[in-house]
C-alpha cells in the first residue's frame, strides 16, 4: 500500500479505548444487563482492545454491580477495565465527593473523568464560575492519581468550546496535564466536526505537550474520518463504541477505526488472528445488544462484500483484488457473489471446538460447513445461536437422540366479541410423543394459553414434556427477539432467537419460517430439546 | 459559523447527483419497480437535487421501461433526468454501438458513461488494449455530444487505477474532456480511499481544466468524508444515493452530503423548503425501497436528535444549541427528550392539504397533531402510510361513517399431523356488520384459508365483505412489510405496513400491535376501510 508511506507511523503506545459499555449504551432503545455487559467485555478482551470502559460506578446502580460483578468473575487477557465519573462537584472537594469515592471503589487501576471545556457549558449548564470548573478538574485529577489511579480526562465539547472559547478550552487540558492526567481526551460530543477542520484545533491541544485521545460522533456522518484525522494530527488514544453505538446518530464505529487504521495506516495494533474475529465480534455484540446488525457497515457488514454476479463476475473470480478494497478474510468476513454465507471451514473447526466437539476429521468439517452454508441461506444465523449450533453437530455426526417428536400444533390468535381493540387471545395445541427412559413412548396432548401466539406455544410444550421430563418446570423463556429479513411481500423470511434458562445456565436458539409463528415454534422446539439433551434442569448436567 | 470562511465557496453551478435508481439499485435485497422508480424520481426533484440518473437503459430492460414511462408521466420541475450507459464495444464504432443506441433512445438530455481508467481492469478484466480503451472512450463520448447530448464521464476505479498507474489513468480523464465530456466523475469505485489521500489526487486531475466530479463507496466508512474532501480540493459534482443505497457498504449517502454542504460549509443548495423536506424524503425512500430506515442516520435519523433525559435535560430546554450541531428543523426533524415524534403541526397541516382536508383551524390543527403523536408514540408512522393518515383525518373531523364494524376474528396456524417440517396451513375466521346502503346492518360470518395467517385474514375479509360491497372483489393485496420496534422481549411492538390496490390506484395502510398478528389485522382492515370510504373499485370513486 503506497499510502503508508505518506501516514504517520503508529505511536508506541496507541490507545484503543472502547465505551462502548459505556456511552454506548447512551444509544435509544439499548439495554445492557450486568450479564450483557460482562459477555460483551470478555468478547473485546479477546479483539485486543486496550481499554473498556465499563460504566459510571456510583450514577447508575446497574454499572456499580458491574464493576463487583467484573471483580469476581472477569479475567482479562490484556484489556484494562476503566471506570467512568465526573469532576466532583462544584464548591466541594474530591477527597469528600461521593461519586470520587464511588469511582475509586470500583477498584480500577484506570479511570476516566469527564470535565466540561466549554465556557459556556460551565456557566449556563453546570451553573459554576470557569476557575472553579479549572479548580475541580485540578483537585479530582490530583486525588484520583494520588489514590494510584491511572487517569484520563475526556474534555466535553472541547471543539465547540475551542470555537466559543479556544483559550479557556486549552487552560483545561493544560490544567488535566499538569494535574497528572496520562491522556486528555478532546470530544467532539455533539458531534458537528469535519475532517479538514481537525488539524488545527488537535495541533493546538499537541502543542502543551501531553498526551491526546480523540472521541467523535457522528452527527455529521464523519466520526471515522474525524477519528483518523486527529491520528494524523498526533492522537494516540481512539474512544469508539463496537458498531458505532451511541447517543443520537452514535459514536465512532471501533470495528471501522480498527480496520482503517490496521489496514489503510498499516498499523499492527491487532494480532492476524485477532483482526480475523472482528466480524465475529461485531456480530456477536450486535446479538447481545439486540441490535439488527447493519448490512453496509464497513468491514463487517454481511452485504460489505457482496457482489451481484454481472458482467465482471469471471474477472472477479479470476483477481478479486480488482474488485475489493481489501481481503474480506483478513477481518473474518467473505466476499459473496450470490446467497452463499459464514465462514468458512477452519472458523466452524473452532467453534464446533469450543463447544467440545472434535472436527478435525476433514470430510466431517467439510460437511458440517456445508451444513451451516445451506442453513444460513435459508436465514438461519449461529453467531449467538450456540444451542442451535450445538444440535446442528449432534445431528450431523449422528449423536442427537431427540427425547420427543412434535406430531402437530396449532396456534390460535382472536379478536373476541365485545373486546376492546387491540385485546387479543392466544391459545395453542401441542401434540407430541415423549421418550419416557422408564415407560418408553408416551404420547401426549396439551392446550397452553398466553399473552402471545410465542407464549402460548411455550407453555403447551411445558405442560406436555412436564409428566415424562420434569425439569422443562425449571426452564423459563427469558426473551425472545424476532426479525423479518429480505422484507418484500409475502415471502419475507422470519427469523426468531430465543433465550431460555433453567436458573443457571442460559441457552440461545434460532428458528427460521415463512411466519413469525413458524420461526418461533422452532427456536421454541429446539430450546427445549437443547435443554433436555444436555440434561438442564436437573441435578447432573451431562457434559 | 466560524468554519466558513476557512471552507471553498459554492462553484456557480454545483451539481448533486442522485444515482439512487441506478447505482443504489445495485444494493443486495433492494428491487425497484418502474413504479418506485417514477415516485422516487418524484420525491429527488422536489428535495431539490440536479440530476437524476434512471438506470441503464438497454442492458436492464426494467430501465428501458423506466426511461419510456418517464417521457410520459414525469414531469420534473428542475431536475434533469440522466440515462447511464458505458463505453462502447471494444473493436466497434458508437455510431453503431446497439447499447450507445440505447442509452440515446432514452431520450434524455444528459447522459453519464462508464470508462474504465484502471490500467489493469482494461487489460484483464475488459481484455483490450490501453490505446483502444481510450479509443472507446474518445468515439463515444463524440459520438453522443454530435447527437446532442449532454455528456458526463464516469471514471470508473480511478483512485485505484492512479495508484497503479497515474498516467494512464489522467490520459482517460483528458480523452474523455478533450471529446467533449462536460464533467469527468472521479470514481472511488472499490471504496478504499481515506478523507487525507483524496486531495492530491483531484488535484493531479483537476490540472487537466475540465470540470471535476466525484463518486464514492463507503467502505472505509469514509463515503461522505472522501466526498467532502474532494469538494475541498475542487470537483463541482457529487454523486450519491439516498440513504447511502448502494453494493457492499453502500454509495456516499447524500442526504448526509447535502446536510454538510448546506449547513457546514454554508452553500445554499438548496431552498429552506427542500431542505426541510430531507428528513421526509429520506424516510419516504426507505419506504418504497422498504429497506429498515437506519435510526442513527445523521441529520434525518428518527434517533438523530434523540437525548435521554438525564442531568443535563433542564440545560438542553434551556439552550438546545449547547446540545446540538444544528436545529434539526432545518432538516425538517426534531429533538427529541423521551418517546415523542413527528414533525409538529405545519407539516401536518401541509399533508392534509394534499390529501384535500382544511386544516387551517388552529385548534382543530392541534387537535390532529396531538393525535398523531399520541399514535406516533405508540409505534405508527404515516411517512408512508397516506390511506391511514386520511383515516385518521377524517375520524378527528368526524367524517367518518364506517361502512363495516368487525365483531370478532380468529386467526389459526397449524402444523398438522404428518406434514413436513416447515410446513404449515392457516384458517382465519372473521365476524362482522356491514353496513349495506339499500338494506341497512347485515352481519356476516365467513371462513378464508391462506398460505400464512395474513393470507388467511385478507381472503376471509374479502368473503365477508363481498355480499354488500362487490367492490371489495377488486381490491388485491399487493404487499406487506412488517418491522419489529423496540424490541426487547415479548413486549416489542410490532408494525406493519399494507399496501392494496383495486388495479387503478394503491393505497397503504400502517397498523401496530403486541404482535405481528394484531398489527397485520388492523392494516388489513384499515386498507378495506379506506378503499370503500373512497368508493375504490367502483365505476365512480368519491373524491
Amino acid at each position: 500500500m503506497t499510502s503508508r508511506e505518506v501516514l504517520p507511523l503508529a505511536p508506541e503506545t496507541f490507545h484503543l479505548f472502547d465505551t462502548t459499555l459505556r456511552d454506548g449504551a447512551q444509544q435509544e432503545g439499548l439495554r445492557l444487563s450486568v450479564a450483557d455487559k460482562l459477555r460483551i467485555a470478555g468478547l473485546l478482551d479477546e479483539l485486543g482492545v486496550s481499554f473498556i470502559e465499563g460504566g459510571w460506578p456510583g450514577a447508575n446502580p446497574n454499572d456499580t454491580a458491574f464493576f463487583a460483578a467484573a471483580r469476581d468473575q472477569l479475567q482479562l487477557r490484556s484489556a484494562h477495565l476503566v471506570a467512568f465519573g465526573s469532576t466532583r462537584r462544584a464548591g466541594g472537594s474530591a477527597a469528600t465527593d461521593p461519586l470520587t469515592q464511588a469511582l475509586l471503589d470500583a477498584g480500577t487501576e484506570y479511570v476516566c473523568i469527564v470535565a466540561k471545556s466549554h465556557d459556556r457549558h460551565v456557566t449556563d449548564a453546570l451553573r459554576t464560575t470557569l476557575e472553579e470548573n479549572l479548580a475541580m478538574v485540578q483537585d479530582t485529577v490530583s486525588h484520583l492519581v494520588s489514590q494510584g489511579r491511572h487517569v484520563f480526562v475526556d474534555c466535553e465539547h472541547f471543539f465547540d468550546g475551542y470555537r466559543s472559547n479556544p483559550g479557556y478550552a486549552l487552560d483545561v487540558v493544560r490544567t488535566a496535564a499538569e494535574a497528572g492526567a496520562e491522556v486528555v481526551v478532546l470530544c467532539d460530543t455533539n458531534g458537528g466536526m469535519l475532517p479538514s477542520q481537525m488539524g488545527d484545533v488537535v495541533s493546538a491541544a499537541g502543542a502543551i505537550g501531553v498526551d491526546l485521545g480523540i472521541h467523535c460522533h457522528n452527527d455529521t456522518g464523519c466520526a471515522v474520518a474525524n477519528s483518523l484525522a486527529a491520528v494524523e494530527a498526533g492522537v494516540m488514544h481512539v474512544q469508539g463504541t463496537i458498531n458505532g453505538y451511541g447517543e443520537r446518530t452514535g459514536n465512532a464505529d471501533l470495528t471501522t477505526v480498527i480496520g482503517n487504521l490496521q489496514l489503510k495506516f498499516g498499523w499492527p495494533l491487532l494480532s492476524e488472528r485477532q483482526l480475523a474475529s472482528l466480524t465475529r465480534t461485531s456480530h456477536a455484540v450486535a446479538e447481545i445488544t439486540n441490535q439488527a446488525p447493519h448490512a453496509r457497515q464497513p468491514y463487517v457488514g454481511h452485504s460489505s462484500f457482496a457482489h451481484k454476479a454481472g458482467l465482471h463476475a469471471s474477472a472477479i473470480k479470476v483477481d478479486p483484488d480488482l474488485y475489493q478494497h481489501i481481503d474480506p478474510m483478513v477481518v473474518g468476513n467473505d466476499m459473496r457473489m450470490l446467497i452463499s454465507d459464514m465462514s468458512g471451514r477452519a472458523n466452524i473447526q473452532i467453534k464446533g471446538e469450543q463447544l467440545g466437539f472434535d472436527l478435525s476429521d476433514r470430510e466431517l468439517a467439510a460437511r458440517v460447513t456445508e451444513a451451516v452454508k445451506q442453513r444460513e441461506a435459508a436465514g438461519y444465523s449461529y453467531e449467538a445461536a450456540d444451542a442451535s449450533f450445538e444440535l446442528l453437530l449432534r445431528s450431523q455426526l449422528g449423536e442427537l437422540e431427540a427425547p420427543f417428536e412434535i406430531s402437530s400444533w396449532r396456534v390460535l390468535t382472536e379478536h373476541r366479541p365485545g373486546e376492546a381493540e387491540g385485546e387479543t387471545y392466544s391459545e395453542a395445541t401441542v401434540k407430541l410423543v415423549a421418550q419416557d427412559p422408564e415407560t418408553g413412548p408416551k404420547r401426549l396432548a396439551v392446550v397452553g394459553e398466553g399473552n402471545g401466539p410465542v407464549d402460548a406455544l411455550d407453555d403447551a410444550l411445558t405442560q406436555a414434556l412436564a409428566p415424562v421430563f420434569s425439569q422443562v418446570e425449571r426452564f423459563k423463556l427469558l426473551d425472545y427477539r424476532v426479525r423479518i429479513m429480505e422484507t418484500g411481500g409475502t415471502d419475507a423470511v422470519t427469523r426468531t432467537l430465543i433465550d431460555m434458562s433453567d436458573g443457571s445456565r442460559t441457552w440461545t436458539t434460532v428458528g427460521v419460517g415463512g411466519n413469525v409463528i413458524e420461526s418461533s415454534w422452532e427456536a421454541l422446539a429446539d430450546a427445549y430439546l437443547h435443554g433436555l439433551v444436555n440434561g438442564y434442569g436437573t441435578h447432573q448436567p451431562k457434559q
